[in-house]
């Protein structure tokens, strides 16, 4: 029987073809590892002959669990992700497995073994390197697979969550320019993070829309952690001409930038305004309450999560890339430019 | 066949007085969803009477999971903890499932119908309510389980992870004291968690160590969230004698009293001095940076991941009361008594 007389490929058939149970070519799909190598090739050689996606055949082998995977857990907004992401998953019954892989090979490897022993309905990889084996492996594994933040430019097919992040750039440059400032430092992110670049060019337009010069002096580069943030600032603080105002672009590293101000006998906002980009619960906290750019991080686990899930169920998605609207929380850490 | 003839209960043992396959028997143990209720009926009335202990047959259907359950993941120490865990899980090839069940009974109920349905090597609860019905419905499916900071004073035989936190709160008081604070105002946890109470416990002893009086006026009840410690502090600052240094018993709480002494144009040391309690990663991160008692919540998170995968193997656990050693941290939030 060739293919050409069978146009619909199944599982039934690529047993039959391999010589094989049912269970077993089931087995292949899903990764598990309680195959023989032997097998698993010939399966596997059989199913790549025959284009076969898992999605022909999904909840046949449900793990009730989807996969939520950061490079490391060290950031208070991992919590906010977590939180949108179980809300959903436990609503669907479905556990929330956590992950760190610490941006070490090795360590991907080890927790895609982990994976392959036990299975999962899907994976939301974040903030991910999508030129990374582990894209390539869950692709070839055929796990439907959604990435919050990418790092890089994700394939066509894979779909990604992330927030408006050009245009929250854009709305704290213009509040801090509609308070009558004009020379505005810029604390910018990761290069790689395809977000930090984008809110770095909201800054930009939103200087040029005013007809203010961009100048390489006011743009520091920072790495999106506390420490980051405060050595960018004191930069910022120590040139000729400082700013009056600092756009962090991260809630992060504005709280490195309000203790730069504090050591140098300076408040927030009387002598230097401050924004942040995030809307971390911190940020409510910080003393004074920090104006910020909101990301809608819960939102976004939210929305990855039942994207995934609707993977899972053989759906097809029609928005690959989803963009969530970010929105300027007015605080009490900016003030009008001093006459 | 009865017990006597026996003395080793055992899964087959059970399966064929039972009338069903081993299998069966072990998904009835796992508390699984896919046995008849009929068969589930008279195979748990067998391993009652037997006094089955899942521990007799350990690895025998190893999950590859921990359940790690929070009431809210509205904490950044939920992070902390969660990071502590998945790092001894992730050694370990094993998934960490993180759960909130938010404190709703239908919420926990539902979280154990998917539980059953995937199974579990052991479950972690975070201040957790001991006397609950997912207490009792736990150990009635022999699942192992550990307590990280329980609400209430735990059954005997399970294990808890803790931190010293009546020598935290003593640690913290102490401290004032010595820079020459009389008037210590302190914002007190929720009354229902055995943390919270053992922390006030520390700071009345430190003060009576020092001959100075408890004032019921400066004891305040908050909640560990940043409101309640803005609204304690708040009402301390506006006491006829107000105290010179405030002990908020979390690190949150102790931010929230940072904002209440400068909306009311004071500073942090210079007018009030400020300890917190937890050393969440914030505390770093404040400004003026903020002086606290470090509890060890990732450390927390490792134990208890530690601990159950050990009961999960079927070793016998010989400290069922772990408490970690908790620090003072010393930053920029305390300044002397002004003369």
């Amino acid at each position: 029987m060739t293919v050409e007389d069978e146009p619909r490929v199944t599982i039934t058939s690529i047993a039959r073809e391999a010589g094989v149970s049912v269970p077993t070519v089931s087995r292949v799909v899903n990764g598990r590892s309680d195959v023989s190598p032997a097998t698993r090739e010939r399966v596997e050689e059989l199913l790549r002959r025959y284009g076969y996606r898992r999605r022909a055949s999904p909840r046949r082998e449900a793990a009730s669990l989807i996969d939520l995977v950061f490079n490391d857990l060290d950031s208070p907004w991992a919590v906010e992700i977590i939180r949108g992401v179980e809300d959903v998953a436990h609503g669907a019954l479905i556990g929330t497995v956590v992950s760190a892989i610490h941006q070490r090979s090795a360590s991907a490897r080890q927790w895609m073994r982990n994976l392959q022993a036990r299975a999962t309905d899907g994976v939301i990889l974040v903030a991910s390197d999508v030129q990374s084996p582990l894209h390539a492996e869950l692709r070839r594994l055929n796990i439907p697979t959604v990435v919050i933040d990418p790092a890089g430019v994700p394939a066509h097919d894979v779909p990604t969550v992330g927030a408006a992040n050009w245009t929250g750039g854009l709305a704290a440059t213009e509040h801090l320019i509609s308070l009558g400032h004009r020379r505005i430092g810029f604390i910018a992110g990761p290069r790689q993070l395809l977000c930090s670049r984008t809110r770095l060019d909201g800054y930009r337009a939103g200087l040029e829309a005013a007809g203010i010069a961009v100048e390489d002096e006011l743009i520091q580069q920072g790495d999106f952690y506390h420490e980051s943030g405060f050595a960018c600032a004191g930069r910022l603080l120590e040139l000729e001409q400082p700013p009056s105002a600092i756009f962090a672009s991260s809630d992060q590293m504005a709280f490195g930038a309000y203790e730069a101000v504090r050591q140098r006998g300076l408040r927030v906002p009387d002598d230097v305004s401050v924004v942040g980009f995030d809307d971390l619960p911190e940020a409510r906290w910080a003393s004074p309450p920090l104006t910020t750019v909101r990301q809608p991080l819960s939102e976004m686990g939210t929305l990855a999560a039942r994207t995934v899930l609707r993977l899972a169920r053989g759906e097809t998605i029609e928005s690959l890339r989803i963009e969530l609207a970010t929105q300027l929380v007015v605080r009490d850490s900016c003030a009008p430019m001093p006459d």
